[in-house]
């Protein structure tokens, strides 16, 4: 046989941004494993990495830990010049992920590295479908993490977004050291909702520990004490009812054009 | 060999509703692609079904036509009751997708049949994806489509939507016979935002005739031609910046946060 032909492309470095959905791997896309498969570096919090189970043989994995995204994004793009790498983050990379502040600190840097973001299944996706189907068609997604974000800035995002009346997605529900937020943000919602509204509740969807629930707005906004940190809370809209199995279902208007 | 034991699972009937992702193949979840494998019958709009290949070999497949969601519905949820099927939605099946509806209809008719809704990645987050980093973090989803929602509704939920300062992502920006939807979206969009704001434009993100481009609102309001019925319009919010490899970029307030 003769040599190997020189791949160009096995020297060249590039920096997947994979999104591994809500959980285990099945959750994940075709496209993520092939990203996590190509990789010599695999980057990411040890919990997402966690699941990714035997994808990571052979690699060479980085632990890096909550809270150091800015230096976990440099050390990711020094590694990416010469290397391929896959920082992974849990649901979409693109919304609460790692997609923002890694192109952020890249484009300041003005470095160039050859980037891939790759989509995953969002919290609020994989939260939703095991309610039945919450948020259907128009909807808003907001954090109430006051980390990053000045409270009265959420306080007028929240505010808009239930003057909407179309079904609010509400994740870091409650933050480290500021359990109080959630309900803050629940009589902002009251100013514009009935306590009827449906609420639904999902906590590591399509993971260990999967736990849902219906409430109504009233109701949580009196005591939010099932509401952890690792839930997604789905406030209704305008025309979200509660189903007889248990979930929650907001129609898309198919009834008010035809009648069935 | 003895007789095969029963397996009361292969007899009973199960509805999956499966989101297939915004294109190929490799963007559906290994969940999704095990659903179809489970099927015995397939059905599905027959633009989605295309992009299922070999994973329809040895299925009954019923193609049906858009605009036919409730007889389709009704469809599966009468095949379901003694047989195993997929329903397929492409993106996620509870965002635009036939999750609302089939439960709907479910849950009117007050039939009980096994239903699993199986998230997928969403139009959004696929076109998203290719931009960079748009949405980033809190954000919101409108369709401009006035088929199945007053456009009264629309306008005040746009008004809302732009009034937040987020991103903003807008599906179904000109509908059949209603071009003129997309300027009056951006004419209010503009009572809220500058003109240089960022706007991106993503056709058939991850699949055939895939094509992106970034413009500004101002741009985008006095020509709206680029767009079609095909396309995701991510109008940015108040800290979205375009990027120098012609993405755009919302920052998450690390740089707030942390001075680098």
């Amino acid at each position: 046989m003769g040599m190997l032909p020189l791949q160009s492309d096995d020297k060249s470095g590039k920096l997947f941004i994979v999104g591994t959905g809500p959980g285990g791997a099945a959750w994940m896309t075709g496209r993520a494993a092939e990203a996590i498969r190509e990789a010599e570096y695999v980057i990411g919090n040890a919990f997402y990495l966690e699941q990714l189970g035997s994808l990571l043989e052979g690699k060479t994995v980085i632990r890096s830990s909550m809270g150091k995204e800015v230096d976990r994004a440099r050390r990711c793009i020094d590694l990416a010049r010469e290397h391929r790498v896959a920082m992974v983050s849990g649901g979409d990379p693109g919304v609460y992920g790692m997609a923002g502040i890694v192109l952020e600190v890249l484009e300041r840097s003005g470095d160039a590295v050859e980037v891939e973001v790759v989509p995953g299944v969002t919290a609020a996706c994989a939260g939703a479908s095991l309610l039945g189907s919450p948020l259907t068609g128009d909807h808003v997604t907001l954090s109430l993490s006051d980390l990053l974000t000045p409270w009265e800035e959420i306080e007028h995002r929240l505010d808009c977004a239930f003057a909407m009346g179309v079904p609010v997605a509400l994740y870091n529900p409650k933050s480290r050291g500021r359990p109080e937020n959630l309900s803050r943000a629940l009589a902002i919602a009251l100013r514009h909702a009935a306590p009827e509204t449906p609420v639904g509740l999902v906590r590591n969807a399509c993971r260990e520990g999967e736990a849902t629930s219906v409430t109504t707005l009233g109701a949580l906004a009196a005591d939010t004490s099932a509401v952890d940190m690792h839930t997604v809370v789905f406030v209704g809209g305008k025309e979200t009812f509660p189903t007889k199995n248990g979930g929650m279902l907001t129609p898309r208007g198919y009834r008010r054009k035809y009648v069935y």
